[in-house]
């Protein structure tokens, strides 16, 4: 079958999904499916956000540039989504979803108590290109923390009006 | 359940995984799993080669700095796999693949014919931080092409050792 010719934008919504976190900025939670790796080595990943969130002013205000990572299960798609819908502007979120902030080790960022993975990230690199819709923060991972009972089925995928469970190991 | 600490790449290695492509550099194929979008408005996506691949004197080499991103089907997965282990130093892929080079409409790299995406990618920025495994290309999509039947549960997505399928929408 041939291919027919689609817009840029529509492009970009075929692609099948990224990993989906919470992330902190100071005590603030935001959800953030605009996150990949950046290196192996050092360990490094990247987060996306957008420029007129309140997160971004945030994290711009901090003397300490840093985040966490934090990575919900399935069963966390609630928080998830009201992290997602409202601004830490108006809202304490760790209030309203009854989540609980710990103290991390080496950066000044909170950690969500409740989720599995938490990766401890200090800023080393902001990429800002003019005219796109997110800036990229580059964070060395430099302290992690794991549930013992984790595993890589429980996270989920997000792209563009929906969430997707991760499917399993493909064996051949 | 407490979180136990962990090291920072075992931190990295928990993470679910990201979709896995093709890229074509030129006539050359390449397996990417660095690859995430990178702002909706212009559509932009970004892939991350390490530098001493073949790949990359490529993409440093041409003229034309532009890629084509294909995503595959789940039974495209044999050439996933051959053109991640195969330099195209000393293979041709699309040869050994059999796999169909297709002329692209606005840049030099080719498209792949039997992936249900493809997308034509311009180079705007190039990420290259000291002391990291990855370079990234940030590129703008300028052409999109899809085949009709395709859904968004063909492709894979890949983190290190395994490849795995992709999970059905969560309901709620």
């Amino acid at each position: 079958m041939n291919k027919i010719e689609i817009s840029p934008k529509e492009g970009l919504l075929t692609l099948p999904g990224f990993p989906v976190i919470l992330v902190c900025i100071g005590n603030n939670i935001l959800t953030v499916a605009a996150f990949s790796f950046f290196s192996f080595d050092p360990p490094m990943v990247m987060i996306g956000i957008v420029p007129n969130r309140y997160s971004f002013s945030l994290m711009k205000e901090r003397k300490s540039k840093d985040f966490s990572v934090n990575i919900p299960s399935r069963n966390q798609l609630k928080h998830v989504k009201f992290c997602g819908s409202k601004s830490g502007r108006t809202v304490n979120k760790f209030k309203e979803t009854g989540l609980t902030p710990q103290k991390a080790t080496q950066i000044t960022s909170s950690l969500i108590k409740e989720c599995p993975v938490s990766l401890e990230c200090e800023v080393v690199h902001t990429i800002q290109l003019e005219n796109t819709t997110h800036v990229w923060f580059v964070g060395k991972i430099v302290k992690a923390h794991k549930r013992e009972d984790y595993d890589r089925m429980q996270p989920m995928l997000y792209w563009p009006q929906e969430y997707r469970k991760i499917g399993e190991v493909i064996k051949e």
